[in-house]
């Protein structure tokens, strides 16, 4: 039988998509940047019928492509274009909650449940899942793993891995790794279920997860305080951390970010004066009505007024100004492609770091990139900064991305210089193995090669992402 | 050369202790417990002496047994007794504190540090380094990251690897893996440094770790309270977890472990009557006097009693009080060897299967050991409990060894069946092989096996632990 009859064979119908037309939206990622040739997509629908795909797949020699959401912007969900011939394996169907307890704190999620659907269980239920990022509507809790995201809230909650318990993992031969326990503590052995978040599914696909929950927020604080400079940003975050209001978020925007998504929302209004370069949007939030959130926010925002550290302040009155200040915050990524073409980063650095940070990239813009223009937004609570240099009006994104040939990788050697990464929350996919080569350890890169051929000897686990040309 | 010259060569004087009374105390566990014959002990200052430590015992092929403050619990610093020839690699004379930034909440320690002396680092400067537990005066912390320790806190704060931002190993061969960066979102490659946590030292030794900080505890309110069930134990929890107040350690202690810690520890006072069966000492803080912890920590215990869940309670009034309540808590663990030799055991279930687990224990003991009594003491929490068979009187260490044998196994099975884990924060070490053997997913097994054998193809590294054999 030749092999993809073999595989319609073990999924069955709804399993197996290989008219060209069916497979087309697995060719490509959602920004249209990275666009490959799978030979079909496979969809299974339990960890068994992973585990037979994985096992078929290693028989026939075939190539595997895991996708979930496949909003990764860094191109780790779809084919590489030169790559050997290959299938992708999409978790969609795999979305149930196998199960949630309230009191342990902790829900069992299947890979292809979205994380927006996990926070909205997670609140049925009186709880609060944390993780949350721009793409979450459509994000799945397995790609979210695969590439441990980051996002808002990691300031309070930590990253993606901070928020498991345990995973179900199928490896590439097609044995489940079986590692789904609820609990707090666990020393039995090494602790594989760490590789396989942040591996991109270069060494197994999770099937689920079992997930930490938290008490809900019953109040949020939500400010914009308008400051001078970078050192104005890190003294208000010194601040905030110390005045008791426990935070939530605490984002750093350039004020041209705010200009250019005043210019393209529908829908958002303008909060204040955009009398200074920079603003902070902070949050912070309390699970019991006792505790005095909103006044010790404002008592910290009152202070750095009065000390000449913030030019102006806005604490949300209502949720429609709260829900305004987020537009213009999570607005920006699509404005941000509207206005004009990007080369986007994401590095981060110690928190104390991202003044000198932000200083080297003007001057590495001024010297080498004068046309282009600097903006910067991100999670400053995590030392972690988009910067980008969008291009003067006119200019095709063609032309930019030769003309800044070379910027990304320099602000990842500044971040490392730093004490920093050059890879924060968005992981390595395809785009960034360059800089994976060239920002990396050694060491540490002759680790993950070993262990890479350890657990997939043939390289059929989504070849050509993470580990650079070796 | 023969090869201790050769190794007296790299390190210098203070560098290797050879002589039999020198060498002594490192061939024996602090409980005296495990024994083994160390060749000899080296005690290499820095990381670079590390490495060509390592690479020198690579040519030599001798086996290295890294050694912190060797309070393991499960014999896992010391050689087993009838290993191959083998020295002890020590990192005590590592003990720098590389880094402090309170602006950043972390600070960079060297393997040798104790976790009493980070705390005291951090505090000075007005930070909170929240990893505790009994051994910490002499425990290491590379050795609580080798192990990942627990302990009273990670209700709030996690594990010890929760705990990490970055590490610096030296893997088996002498290669220095240099991932000691500061930085909260680091995403390029596979998440390495989780894999040395908990390896116990069989992948690498850690020469040095960044930790995270958090703001100081301002505040704390601690309460006893007399509860007539684990059932109720747990109501109590989940109301202090509504009540607003933020838990830091919520431990659940059964009345014989306080009737044997006041028989035997000095200076402990009786802090209620002892009249129920089971009691909760419930510890909160706030990092801000505005958060009204006492109130709301107050309130839930009211409610508690007034609802009949609780039978007694004492909020302490004072400084000398709350010392008191944590002197018995701490003191049970020696007391407890002073009163009768027990057979302790270290497992986790979900938080709300701990009554389950409880009367499952109970009815094991019933049927198959009724002369014994069950002791249980630990951080229900996270659903940590520390259950112990305790002898009769007179019974000798070595007769009750035998009759309980199978006793922890047994136990631990009862928590894998309830979704637990046989070991929670202890590890495994030489005591826990055969529970790994039994007990644990064979497909985990082999990806561990699979990982060793990449890592440490001649199995020099800390032999006989963690791995069953096999």
């Amino acid at each position: 039988m030749p092999p993809l009859d073999l595989l319609a064979d073990t999924l069955g119908p709804q399993g197996l998509l290989r008219e060209a037309g069916d497979v087309a939206p697995y060719a490509v990622d959602w920004r249209g940047v990275y666009r490959g040739r799978p030979e079909a997509v496979l969809r299974p629908a339990s960890t068994a019928e992973v585990a037979s795909a994985l096992r078929l797949c290693a028989d026939l020699g075939l190539t595997v492509v895991p996708a979930g959401g496949r909003t990764s912007l860094c191109g780790a969900a779809v084919p590489t274009e030169q790559g050997p011939p290959s299938v992708v394996l999409s978790l969609e169907r795999m979305n149930r909650i196998r199960a949630l307890d309230p009191l342990d704190l902790s829900l069992v999620a299947e890979a292809g449940c979205t994380v927006e659907s996990v926070q909205m269980v997670a609140e049925a239920a009186g709880r609060f899942f944390p993780l949350h990022f721009g793409a979450q509507g459509s994000a799945m809790i397995g790609g979210a793993l695969s590439t441990n995201a980051g996002g808002i809230r990691t300031l309070r909650y930590g990253n993606a891995r901070d928020l498991v318990l345990g995973l179900e993992v199928v490896l590439p031969d097609g044995r489940v790794l079986d590692d789904l326990r609820r609990v707090r503590k666990d020393n039995s052995g090494y602790a594989l279920r760490h590789l396989f978040m942040g591996a991109e599914g270069t060494l197994g696909v999770i099937t689920a997860a079992s997930l930490k929950l938290f008490p809900p927020l019953l109040k949020r604080e939500t400010a914009l305080v308008a400051v001078r400079s970078p050192h104005e940003a890190l003294r208000l975050l010194a601040r905030c951390q110390a005045s008791g209001a426990e935070l939530v978020a605490f984002e750093l925007i350039g004020r041209p970010c705010i200009e250019i998504t005043l210019k393209h929302a529908l829908n958002v209004r303008k909060p204040m004066e955009l009398s200074t370069p920079w603003f902070c949007l902070v949050e912070a939030g309390s699970t019991h009505p006792s505790i005095p959130v909103r006044e010790a926010l404002e008592a910290a925002l009152m202070v750095a007024l009065e000390a000449g550290e913030a030019e102006d302040v806005i604490l949300c009155e209502s949720e429609d100004q709260r829900r305004n200040l987020w537009d213009i915050r999570e607005g920006f990524p699509a404005c941000s492609r509207q206005e004009a073409p990007g080369l986007p980063t994401d590095t981060a650095v110690p928190v104390s770091a991202i003044p000198d940070f932000l200083d080297r990239c003007a001057a590495l813009i001024a010297e080498r990139y004068p046309e282009g223009k600097m903006v910067a937004i991100g999670h400053m609570g995590d030392g972690n900064i988009h910067l980008s240099l969008q291009a003067p009006p006119g200019t095709t994104h063609a032309d930019w991305a030769r003309r800044g040939t070379g910027f990304e990788e320099r602000v990842g050697e500044i971040a490392v210089e730093l004490g920093g990464s050059f890879s924060a929350e968005h992981g390595i996919g395809q785009s960034k193995r360059a800089a994976m080569a060239g920002l990396k350890d050694p060491v540490a890169l002759s680790v993950m090669r070993a262990i890479k051929d350890t657990l997939d000897p043939a390289g059929r686990m989504n070849p050509g992402k993470v580990l650079p040309p070796g």
